[in-house]
């Protein structure tokens, strides 16, 4: 299934996406953490089945981003052997995780804000995770698999300089507001059988930076969600941003940072696309 | 005022204590962001002045975080040069950012546990910083001043193995679940006139071990919030913890990490104590 929120910003209604295409309302009042915890997929799955979910207008709304309130966005840095070459950093031995703001999310067309000061701001096409079930110290790759909800798209804009060349840790240039347009949907877990064969692709300004595939990634997401659970408690509705291939623009001769008016387009297989026009703060 | 949380965990209300030291019912359904965002401690202020709020029987009630789901808990690290230098860090020049998941905090009186497979469980005594308005490129301190609601005792509880010897940043040592002891209460800001001049302490099994004072922090309470806005949106309930003073576990000759069985007590000036025992994930 394909889950989302349509409507105004602080306004979405959520929706799912039957297999005509249609928006349907979900009889639900949210998908959040409480909607994941408590089966509310599988109640959508059978309400769904059962022809019970009134058709939505949707016409012209916008999309936000699938899931609302998440209690953290985890991010994995340098998680693409290719993307820690052009990084200059070696493969790391172990997952580097890092954290963003959740007020960074926006949804898959809003528009991205150059921050005030930034000369560095970069994108990073990334598989998404989304949490269903609460997790701590899981014993296993199997453990791992059965608290995931589903899958998005993501871009993890980054702001280089804050994040590299200001002290201290990464979190500084990550956590700029609009730096996580997430969606449009979440694609619940059952329809991508295998989240590691998965090619992604970005482009600015119609041309092709990112061009990678999710089984380059150094720590795949059964690996990153078991190691996650012990260092902290993953809630139901909480993001994790897995890692970008090469292809940033810190990584290409003449660092061609993102300025107004400039459009990213995103896609992953099966997960659907973004599009973004780039502003300023 | 002091505005405090008691009850069971997950079932906390919101309450103020008068100046008899009684308890008494705010009339609110929660000290969040909303109610901070919509004038709430203007609301209680008044209600307790017409003395229209009624006592509540606190006898043996647990004591909460003072805020509810604050949408980040930001940390700025190195904040003290003599913690600095115990840390083997250079002062820095600008302030050091992190991050801690919100799902990290409990009461002040709750029990702290040890991570498995930890060996490096470390307390730091900070001053608390609660947010009580939107804030977005802040222009001056003076604006900075404007957006604080209030202040609080936290322990900013931290894995020095998981910080600083697995790989990145330092958020894998610093989210670890109860990690963050908040509280007993948000004293509003109109209470803390000079929040530069407050004496803290930190003592483990009745030993002092962090015995300091705000005044030497390097970047002080006003510049941390006018920098942050310059990186992030600040939403009113955000928490920032200001660092902490040296005396900590990994400065110490010896090292000595917290255990299962140890006590913590904490405080500042005119932000009450803390009491926390130490467990075993």
């Amino acid at each position: 299934m394909k889950l989302l929120r349509v409507g105004p910003v602080g306004q979405e209604r959520p929706v799912v996406m039957d297999g005509a295409g249609n928006l349907r309302d979900i009889g639900e009042p949210e998908i959040d953490g409480a909607f994941l915890a408590s089966g509310g997929v599988a109640r959508v799955r059978d309400a769904l089945e059962r022809d019970e979910l009134p058709v939505v207008a949707a016409e012209g709304l916008r999309v936000g981003a699938p899931v609302a309130r998440p209690g953290k966005i985890v991010c994995i840095g340098l998680n693409y052997s290719d993307h820690a070459a052009e990084s200059g950093a070696e493969v790391p031995a172990e997952p580097v995780v890092f954290m963003k703001a959740t007020n960074t999310m926006i949804g898959p067309y809003d528009e991205v804000l150059v921050p005030r000061n930034s000369l560095k701001t970069d994108w990073e096409v990334e598989l998404a995770v989304i949490i269903g079930k609460r997790a701590r110290y899981l014993g296993s790759r199997e453990e791992a698999r059965e608290v995931i909800a589903g899958y998005a798209v993501v871009n993890d804009v980054s702001e280089r300089e804050f994040q590299l060349e200001r002290g201290g840790q990464w979190d500084k240039g990550k956590s700029c507001e609009t730096f996580n347009p997430l969606g449009p949907w979440l694609v619940t877990a059952d329809e991508v059988p295998d989240p590691q064969n998965l090619a992604m692709r970005l482009s600015v300004n119609g041309e092709v930076r990112q061009d990678g595939v999710t089984k380059n990634m150094i720590f795949d997401v059964a690996e990153i969600v078991r190691y996650l659970s012990q260092f902290m408690v993953l809630d139901p509705g909480d993001v994790i941003n897995t890692g970008t291939p090469a292809g940033v623009a810190m990584g290409m001769p003449g660092q061609p940072y993102l300025r107004a008016g400039d459009v990213m387009e995103l896609e992953i297989e099966g997960l659907g696309r973004q599009r973004q026009t780039v502003g300023q703060a």
